[in-house]
């Protein structure tokens, strides 16, 4: 059966429902994250509505405005806060500014978190709920963009539903590609109205694939035994020696690398000297970024600060 | 002839082409502010691009997201600077971080500027024409919200081509509404590409009256023998006169009263007491907005200024 | 009050409710048909849904794709039935045919009337009731495209409450502009969830005007003392005299003026006879149409009559 | 590199021109045909336009109207024509019935084949030509739905170039997925104006994958030493087995089984029979689809005819 009629994609909803320890959970596998982002949150917040979120969020910044397309004109709106989080109150000071039912102004309905965020820091469990709360008196639903989910997932030691359901999100972007997988993405919505939504949603936005068996399975794989969480381990822990190394070196970091990426400062000099071995991306000046992987090795981070203390 | 076939709105268009000193301008009446606002920019901007405009804006702020709705879900993006007005540097430092054609980071096509701005200040032509030439030399196109054209022309004292298109505007909402007309806005083009699209998104927008030319009519008395200017230097004199007052009587203002919009500090008695007698808008806490019209009289200000004197 | 926080729509609204016999209707005023009809639909029928209509409905010929637009998608299909007149069993087969719940095909979720029809016939009340005694039964609610809405009442000798919610429909676009009004149309909605999100739909779309109590005011007058129905009855008894002589000439119709419009068959050379002294469209080879309004009077009836006598 | 920056990808381009023979063609891997459909079709007609297709085509009735919401509300009209194909004379019928410029009329903007038709049939490259010569003087632009291109290929023994680009086709949907790849499709463009476009809409959709160098390596091999036709060749022929064999029982066909694709008319009972051991659709009453692919033997084709005279 095509189109996810299939077996596998029947297995993957169980297999999600156990590992989400949430009875009722849906799952839509992706090909993107983008998509995974803009279909959930064109079903979490009407087209008058706005979707709060961080300033840095990857959704206002690197998505080509993927969310107001899906959205029918639906707008991001930026919130403050240190360390690439959200403030709970800055949240809600934007929320008491709003002035609700008045069809002027875009009416907040979802609340979005980059977990961990475009610059490697992560919110707590508690910290997701204490914005949570704030948002669903003012009856917002939350998302979550979950590309690096489980590197999040393993830096905080708790469980999937722990940093979702239970800490009050209503539909997440679970990202598997960054983590090994090939074009293996999914949405899981805690929310029924989100679920009916996106069934159709998904559909008609050409992101139901004819042989979505192959998406569950690798999925399923992912999710089983483990391997999700081993695999951003190591990527997680391979930064973590990176990064003592480099703090060694006494290179400074524009975050705390709480997972598997690290921005750090560099002169002009220094990056153009470990371009010639090393593959990174410049943010801007004076800043590089390095990311780890499930595949990085030891060996690969001891070649890596042995080039940084020559360069340096 | 219905929906503009008519001889007024023909004759409109030639009013506009000699009131603008532009011998191909376009002129497309509709009746809201926010039609003429996101239709223009619908047509300067495409769904991938952004548009760049003051934090204040009107069309980012109190327009429900319709610049995004009508734009296939172009996002909007606010650059700062005092006294509500964009600022140079900031816009260049805002075209600088661009990763242009990177479709994963929206593309900005359009600066627009709100003149006055919603707090009652005004860009000279210089600040416009600084502004766009920064704006255009990295290919976007700008589009002017006149919601109270006239009052910034009265203001500046220059002529409608020195506003617009002499200072590198290339599409016009042009409003009569606020300055005594009914239901009466117009898009005035100066890009053949540009109109060539409002034919069409005006028309499937429901915004094309079938009795277009009862609009038309009041365009053409409005811009003949400088009815807007005389009723828009009524009100801007007016709010001189009550803002010299206030500054008699120690009022401290938000913003300078360039036209005909003040934003004055008064503590909450204050302004409940003169709640009693007079209406206005609260700005958040602390700020009442007071606006005059063509309306208003001498009379009229001398009957505030005596309220407020009791008040304070 | 601006934007409709005025006494005036206040007033209207309860016209509306007493009028329409309905305790809960809301009423919407806006500029332009095709404004009544996209909002209303994009608010009755998701992006993922179709909107079933006659072959030969305005909303599908003559808005440039408006309801796809504010639907976000939706679609049209036709219908078909003869006398311009969606046919039961068609609607049925139309029904039957659907796979619904599976996403690749849009979902039925809105009828959509126009009554009476672009060539002049109308639906009987019992006509209406059986069609949306159909679609109701497979979930779709009903809007009418009333823009000459007091016309088919004043046809058909019955309510406004007979022939909208007593028949099952569910919005209505009633429209006055074509009946003596300047701009004045309105969306009356009969469902709750339809008029929640009529509130944000209309403003987004720049259909909330500044002044509308002027467009209330005008509908309050029209509504009131039978104006509607009085004009009405006029245009539709001048073109049943017109129907009447043009019988008596032996000129054949396409339809049955049922109420203000004709379409009768003619050859280009009398069509061009006629054409130096009457105003009219043509539709096609060897079809004209003619139009009576709240202004004919006895003597332009007369006067047709004669150039046709003339002309044949 | 990521989201087809790298080298797979852009050996692919290369790979694609070679084969098409058209020295500027542009490719775009995505991973759904409703993908490549609906977002080629969004680059080549505008919001205000309509895309011309067959009455059965595949974009009109089996993808939730994505061609719809990524056009911006274009809208999609029927042409009738025999063998699931659009008839020139139809197609000249509805071009001459446009009011071309009025914007109460979507203009027709692009003319989109499905070839090989949902039914199994074909265009032969001549009935391609003379339908994009008609349509072409009209300016609309052609598309090619291929989401079984190699199938048509193969039964036309022609060139890709002879079935596109020369035959008028501005961009095709060239599918990999039926024909034995994984989530593998690709847009390709001929004219650059649709190709910038597609820049920015395959990303905004979230169509462009990270690990797209997975996508284009299957295509580069698929495309590479005829491997495409040979897996066509092998569905097409077993096809043509299956269909002499059902024609020897006297089965009756729907259509001529150009591909590899049969719609044959069974009794209920039949198709009952049929179930207990093989897999097909039932359309509609009386009808079954059968489609051969890459892996169908010719023991499968022998094995299904056993099953056929047991049956009937």
């Amino acid at each position: 059966m095509a189109y996810g009629g299939d077996d596998v994609t029947a297995q993957l909803q169980q297999v999600v429902r156990e590992v989400f320890e949430h009875p009722t959970a849906r799952v839509f596998p992706v090909t993107s994250g983008t998509a995974a982002n803009a279909l959930a949150l064109s079903a979490t917040c009407p087209p008058w509505g706005s979707v709060l979120c961080h300033d840095t969020a990857h959704i206002m910044n690197s998505e080509g405005g993927a969310t107001s397309m899906f959205g029918g004109g639906a707008v991001m709106r930026g919130v403050g806060g240190s360390g690439f989080r959200m403030d709970p109150d800055a949240l809600q000071t934007t929320l008491d500014a709003v002035r609700w039912r008045d069809p002027h102004h875009s009416q907040p309905a979802a609340l979005s978190f980059t977990q961990p965020s475009d610059f490697g820091t992560i919110y707590t469990c508690a910290q997701i709920s204490g914005l949570t709360e704030v948002s669903r008196s003012a009856g917002l639903r939350a998302h979550l963009d979950g590309a690096r989910f489980a590197n999040a997932l393993v830096a905080l030691g708790c469980s999937p539903a722990d940093m979702t359901w239970a800490a009050g999100i209503d539909v997440v972007s679970l990202g598997a590609t960054k983590n090994g997988a090939l074009s293996c993405e999914a949405i899981v919505s805690f929310d029924d109205r989100i679920a009916e939504e996106l069934v159709y949603r998904t559909k008609r936005s050409g992101h139901v694939t004819s042989k979505m068996r192959f998406q569950s399975a690798q999925m399923i794989a992912y999710l089983t035994d483990d391997l999700w969480l081993r695999l951003a381990a190591n990527s997680n822990e391979r930064m973590a020696q990176l990064a003592a190394g480099l703090r060694d070196l006494e290179v400074a970091f524009v975050n705390e690398p709480d997972v598997n990426m690290a921005f750090v400062r560099v002169s002009d000099d220094v990056a153009t000297a470990l371009e010639r071995d090393l593959w990174f991306y410049r943010i801007g000046t004076g800043v590089i970024r390095f990311v780890t992987s499930w595949q990085t090795t030891q060996a690969d981070i001891d070649a890596t600060l042995e080039l940084f203390a020559a360069a340096l």
